[in-house]
């Protein structure tokens, strides 16, 4: 099977996939124009991969992660088999270090290390095992993430999402995205606005086109128009994802989602943050806490090889905000939904 | 002179001149990266100049106007001596549908028709005389403005300005941008945040550039950073242009000003909207009834001549937002300074 150029029905696409012995990952930067999957046989490569954003996505970089440990581990087997746990050190750091923000790639990698001291023997099997298991766990927290967000999503709502918070982001069937999902099949949402999500597009490229697929209905529109659509439209919800949940609540997700929030309060529309309990991050105390990745300026100042701004003209490229929690309705993580969040109800989902 | 291609000093360019009998407008889609002279004789290439957005901003294109109805008067003039009133009224209906929300276009069309039944013999020298002054004085009131707006910047500000409210968008310094100008040569400002403002870069492209040439310091950010700029930088004002103006204060102004505005309410920034009285429409009660024009959606699902979201997707447009009065500090023309505008404020400026 050429697993370069996969045939494309729409339910067969998944951002990250194990095949033939290798991490495969649907090249995001390439969507929705290219249907293209890249093959990984080494961590260092996937830790390129999460950097450059051929997978993105929280919970997405999460399974990569796990996948690629599994990657360095059959690298360090080959290469000493006794000394494996030595010699993996390198590409987890590596790994760990691909991209500051979202804590699902350290919780996965951390999953995965957890078992190293149990391990006999080759540890390929043991790891890919735990991998999957990460993968499916994923999926299934997804699934009922999406049923106990659209719970909560009254008949007729017209609804906001930022950014992909979808199945290309997560193992599969999506955070925010799968609420909306599974909201839109009980007949609940009659129209998505997709915030293009500058400067990557992920609104644009990604989420706009996964709806299109499920055949729900999305309108695109620029971020500064959220305010407007706001204004304009009986919106009953903004959905978003997150990247890092810290202990009180307060929410790190897409640039943007800050603005869109803060939208959100001056306008009465609620707000719903749905994410895995592995995006929580009880070590941290506050928003103020999460480190913010500044990604390079050229996805501002340019649109692939053209230049839209002058030269050398200073840009400020935050991938992250921090909503706080003040701001956020709901947190809907597979565990149960925070209402109102604050460090004591984030504690108690944990009890 | 060849006035296709001009040489280029900072100081020498001008969005609008009037040269050698035509009228000569900087194309400001090819802006920054190609500073280009487009020359027109006729009235309907003026027309679809303004429509292309060759020349944009709301008094800028009533400048273009101002001139196009030398040339149309010209044509007619040449056409039928006798009958030039006449044979003018459909390039006058063509260049007033060019774009809807300006009213600058309605104003300085208005302005010129006014002389018409005055007018004896060959039109063209009078008109051209009164387009010139309409231009002179629209840069004339930039700089007054630039001074009345300038003296409610406190000493260390930093500031954030939306879209391209400069000397490209007028007859020359610029609103917005003329306040930004008199109050860093005054030493108030520090810096500027200069939003992108998608989907046509208008911050990106022409705000950083006249900015940067002017060596005051700016910062390019997306749209939907503004509200973090907001929450993690001290900042003093939101200071833009205005396309229309109601009788109430409302501000018509390029989308995401409203969202911008919104995030200045949360976070205790003020808003400052600098445009000449002829952006004023005492005819239209509130911002409700301001025509907002809805652009091309390729603007967003393209970017040139790239595709970025999935073919056949829904995308909404909005070229323009409504801010109402009540999110707007101050109001500043060339006829003096509105605070927290309301009719009986705005009916008095007039007085």
């Amino acid at each position: 099977m050429d697993n370069d150029k996969l045939e494309f029905p729409p339910e067969a696409f998944s951002a990250v996939k194990w095949n033939a012995g290798m991490l495969s990952l649907l090249d995001q930067r390439k969507l929705p124009r290219e249907i293209n999957y890249l093959n990984y046989d080494s961590a260092s490569a996937v830790a390129i991969a999460i950097k450059d954003m051929v997978v993105r996505g929280a919970p997405a970089i999460g399974i990569a992660a796990a996948y690629a440990v599994v990657l360095a581990a059959r690298t360090a087997w080959q290469d000493a088999e006794e000394l494996w746990r030595e010699k993996i050190a390198g590409d987890i750091e590596t790994l760990a270090a691909a991209r500051p923000t979202a804590v699902n790639l350290h919780w996965a990698i951390a999953e995965m290390c957890q078992a190293f001291a149990l391990i006999e023997g080759n540890p390929e099997p043991v790891l890919l095992e735990m991998a999957k298991q990460i993968h499916k766990e994923d999926i299934a927290a997804n699934h009922e993430m999406g049923r106990l967000g659209a719970e909560l999503i009254l008949a007729n709502s017209q609804v906001i999402t930022h950014c992909n918070a979808g199945a290309l982001a997560t193992g599969g069937y999506g955070t925010a995205l799968g609420v909306i999902r599974t909201a839109f099949k009980k007949g609940s949402i009659t129209n998505v606005f997709s915030s293009e999500t500058r400067p990557w597009f992920q609104g644009a490229r990604l989420t706009s086109w996964e709806l299109q697929q499920d055949q729900i209905p999305v309108k695109l529109v620029i971020d500064s128009a959220i305010a407007s659509v706001m204004e304009s439209n009986k919106i009953a919800w903004l959905i978003v994802g997150s990247d890092r949940i810290a202990a009180n609540g307060d929410v790190a997700n897409k640039i943007g989602t800050y603005s869109h929030a803060v939208s959100a309060y001056y306008h009465g529309v609620k707000v719903m943050v749905v994410a895995p309990s592995s995006t929580i991050d009880m070590d941290i105390e506050t928003g103020a806490d999460i480190p913010i990745e500044n990604r390079g300026t050229e996805e501002i100042t340019d649109f692939k090889a053209t230049r839209i701004a002058p030269n050398d003209i200073e840009a400020i490229n935050p991938a992250f905000d921090i909503t706080p929690a003040k701001l956020v309705d709901v947190i809907v993580t597979e565990k149960g939904i925070v209402h109102n969040p604050d460090t004591e109800k984030m504690l108690a989902l944990f009890g």
